[in-house]
């Protein structure tokens, strides 16, 4: 298998662009789809963007270093890498509170149109902030939640279906959902949809506006490489733009800021999405990372995820003792993200064991290792250096209850 | 009035701690009440949170790096410059945002306790977000906004007051409010108080707990120096804590989050305001400025700013032409913040020509100067080079209606 992955890195067009990270030779690091990894140049940028513009130009800067359009501006950068158009996306605040404004914001659209619309329908193995936030815009639109399996979806859709609240991509499993078809059983169905691109952006062709997203909320510190904690996306359909009524209606999403009139007037765009001053540091840092994806065809990066996520399987299947796990990513690509979930007993004891031999992926308790495959920077040598260590980690961790 | 400054630049006892910042001698800066000046010792910081947490430890930092519990570690840092105890203050998402959470979570406290107190007063001349903000959770809660004027907010108390939301300092005239008083008079008619703290947090002692305050927020990027759109601080009184219901439930602040449970469970104490992944750049951005305030008296910060406000008030009378300038800001210390806003005919060309020429303060439409005044690094020879300045531009500049 050495040979295989030596020979698919040669063959493989994005190599290069792992020279753009700070990665280290001890390390195979399979958790990008938690946190990215750092690109290079970053650290200078923020230096320049402390010293320079907070130091030294310091107020200014809101106007001159175009701090104060950052928002509207980065979520141009990262438009084009989930099929958006300009102006549809605004960075800012964090996924969780974005999910508030997107689901609250489409309740708003759809009403007063149809009273007997009166569900929101949430994919009941969501990321548990999905659902919480779910539950609160539920509780406080009067609109109750009604948790679904993804897979029994479009049956459950309905009449009394206000708006769907799905993952693109399933935070545990890796289970990719089917956006298109989707989406359109949603519309045919009257309702509108939320998208959550949390484990999708940065990772595959997304096609937003192709396929007639209405809302989508997006996560920049994991395929995107924004920075621990970089702030969140939104996006609203344009056609959705002039109707578009946040919970969140902040002095940043006025019309006319500083005017600082007591009473509201939203921008429009997806400026409206704003709320409060952004975080300029984790926001300029986000915005330098974005750099890396200069000249970088997405349907490359998705060729690659599936051909190293393919080939980690097979590693898998090769090194690993028989029936010490079992992956709960589906084999099918069309069903598939950028990571692969094991199913594994002693998970906490066996993820413990990779990381103290330097691969590093991550635990979903109690038995889920997840293993992240951030096409920009990982190579074949990583998936197959990773599946033989975990091998050798299987034979000497035994399989027991815990 | 130069010989006076320099007698009581001397005097000063926290002149010292103006090396600790970033300025330059051409400027007179004095928007620290918009945003605060760079610490010197914060681009280091950062710079190893990025190269060494982000880029080489990666998603270890969670952990070892202590970013997890960053909100309520660096809320612990806050605490004391408030007057509260650990415990009560957690950092994270914009002043906005947070105003949000505890204006909902101020009228869940109440309810369903008394069903007759339906309505929130909102100061009439507040800052706008927190107008915008209340009147998204009054539609949200069904409780109406009524906006009242701070100075006869004691008369609009009654039986009917659920909430009542009050800026500390007001951030167009530097008013500053009778806290103490007006907390019991709203608790005395059965109400909660939310505070926004964000134009007193760091220029003067605020005393949450000692005044029994309800709920607060407050802004880390002005006179605490955090940097740009850095988070924002919530403040949850202890006795509220075990009932604190926000409407931004996210996984952040569930009792345990790597469970990934489906089910929210709130996690007791000033945690509970967390939302989600927080902004860690600009985070510990702020808790390496926050570095500045060990040692630093309150009171004594307090006893300059205002000697600082006097004294340029006094200077403007001496070198402003007669009835050109009209001071907005109390001559009573009790309702005076840490800056000075002057009416004036045509302020945007004069705050034009004054920044020109080095004096930067900012322009609040149609005809408000604002000079704020940061007692760590703003000095008497600062107040009188300002005003000197400005009786020079009011000479150049005619008076006239535009």
């Amino acid at each position: 298998m050495a040979g295989r992955a030596a020979a698919l890195d040669a063959a493989d067009e994005l190599a290069a662009l792992r020279d753009l990270f700070v990665l280290d030779e001890e390390t195979t690091y399979l958790d990008g789809n938690s946190l990215g990894a750092l690109p290079r140049h970053v650290p200078d940028r923020v230096r320049d963007v402390i010293t320079r513009q907070w130091g030294r130009l310091r107020i200014r800067s809101w106007t001159e270093g175009g701090w104060w359009t950052a928002p509207e501006r980065i979520g141009d950068r990262i438009a084009p890498l989930v099929g958006a158009g300009p102006g549809r996306i605004v960075v800012g605040d964090s996924t969780s509170v974005n999910i508030f404004k997107a689901l609250v914001g489409a309740v708003r659209l759809l009403d007063p149109a149809d009273p007997a619309r009166d569900e929101i329908l949430v994919d009941a193995t969501t990321f548990p902030t999905d659902g919480y936030i779910a539950a609160s815009a539920a509780r406080m639109t009067g609109l109750p939640v009604v948790p679904v399996d993804p897979d029994l979806l479009l049956g459950s859709l309905g009449p009394r279906t206000a708006v769907v609240l799905l993952n693109h991509v399933d935070f545990r499993t890796g289970r990719l959902h089917d956006l298109p078809a989707i989406t359109a059983a949603a519309h045919e169905a009257g309702a509108l949809v939320v998208w959550d691109l949390c484990h999708s952006a940065g990772a595959l062709p997304v096609g937003l506006d192709a396929h007639g997203v209405d809302l989508a909320v997006g996560c920049t510190y994991k395929y995107l490489n924004g920075g621990p904690g970089a702030p969140a996306f939104l996006y609203v359909a344009e056609r959705h733009q002039p109707r578009f009524d946040s919970p969140l209606p902040g002095w940043n999403s006025h019309a006319d800021p500083f005017a600082m009139d007591g009473e509201y007037a939203p921008a429009d765009g997806a400026v409206r999405g704003r709320v409060g001053t952004p975080d300029i540091l984790s926001m300029l840092a986000l915005e330098a990372a974005l750099d890396v994806w200069d000249g970088v065809r997405l349907d490359a990066v998705r060729e690659k995820s599936l051909a190293l996520t393919d080939f980690f399987l097979e590693c898998v299947e090769a090194y690993a003792p028989k029936g010490r796990v079992d992956s709960l990513t589906p084999a099918a690509h069309a069903e598939r993200g950028s990571q692969v979930a094991l199913r594994c007993a002693r998970a906490p004891a066996v993820m413990e064991a990779l990381i103290a031999r330097g691969i590093v992926g991550d635990l979903r308790r109690p038995d889920v290792l997840r293993f992240g495959f951030t096409p920009l920077y990982t190579g074949f040598a990583d998936a197959e250096r990773a599946a033989w260590v975990l091998g050798a980690v299987l034979r000497e961790v035994p399989p027991g209850p815990v």
